[in-house]
């Protein structure tokens, strides 16, 4: 029926998605980790370029270089952290939601069998209406009290992975802001001390 | 002479350090750009999945993408100034240590001219020491003044070499992390707006 179809697009939209997401989320990492490794580069040729120069610049460079390699040590974090707490737990959204579409189709399956039992003994009380003793009543009432209790564990279940899905996604994406937000703090911080570093400098001193 | 050996093996390390700074300061960059291309997917993708969702996920992964494409918009921004401020200063600098060089060159060997016809000077008077009116004692001295006026003249032109490269990479180092710590404040203020659209999103107002 249609509101079983509209629940299983909803499964697939979500299943494709976090999928992408979790693709997405770690090219974004990788291209984070070629950034840090650009920056080692750097780090490394200011130290090179340093030995090569004057005391006061030396130690200028030198200093400056220190720090941004602590930079490159917190984005080593925020690289780790992404992989955690962002991809991995999109990759494993990928088996839950398997899981949530089997416990889907079983419950569909009882509900549909419930369903046909009722129609059934329905017709056949209709066509043989003094066969009471057959059929008995609490036998149909059985089948009815079996379909709506199986109906309300499908509701309940869908239910459930609609909650989980928002609480995923939102504790995901939030996970993704804090590490962000916790490695562009610690530049702000670390830069503020390398551009004193090279500030500095005493354009005289070495002359 | 030993002066003149240490003022282009100088020279040499600041062509050869200011060349590989701007190759991996472009290269930082290129992987930045790489950066924002692989979150400009994500922000689509985001936007992609929030059209399959229920209203209030739906809204809140919306304006959650556009605080992430505000980002890109930064980081873009970060990419040009980076370009403009740091890459193409080095790369320009290549030319300026060319043209001292050139300079340095031309100084050194008036310098080596003056010194030679200053010894020559000094021969001829001591082999004839009568020669008096040949070797006027005026020309001497005026070739002694124009040995030392050049020679001050090379240590003025290395000076000023030295302090334009103390004051070059002093700017240059110091507009790279003026544009890092502009960037990463600005992704600090919009995170935290993202963070609050992604959070408000109401868990139970979809069910």
């Amino acid at each position: 029926d249609t509101q079983t179809k509209q629940i299983q697009e909803g499964i697939s939209h979500v299943e494709k998605h976090f999928g992408e997401l979790c693709q997405l989320f770690a090219a974004y990492v990788r291209k984070t980790a070629r950034l840090r490794d650009k920056s080692d580069l750097l780090v490394r040729e200011i130290s090179l370029y340093a030995d090569t120069e004057t005391p006061n610049l030396k130690n200028g460079l030198k200093n400056f270089a220190d720090q941004l390699a602590k930079i490159q040590d917190y984005r080593q974090a925020e690289v780790e952290r992404l992989e955690a707490k962002v991809v991995e737990p999109l990759k494993v959204y990928g088996n839950i939601v398997k899981t949530k579409r089997e416990d889907l189709k079983l419950t569909q399956s009882a509900r549909n069998r419930e369903a046909k039992q009722m129609q059934q003994l329905e017709r056949m009380r209709q066509r043989n209406p003094s066969d009471r003793q057959i059929i008995a009543e609490s036998e149909l009432q059985r089948a009815t009290m079996d379909a709506t209790r199986t109906t309300r564990q499908l509701e309940e279940t869908i239910d459930m992975f609609e909650k989980q899905k928002i609480q995923d996604i939102k504790r995901i994406l939030g996970e993704f802001v804090t590490v962000e937000m916790t490695f562009h703090a610690k530049a702000l911080e670390v830069y503020t001390t390398a551009y004193q570093h090279i500030q500095s400098v005493d354009e005289e001193g070495d002359l």
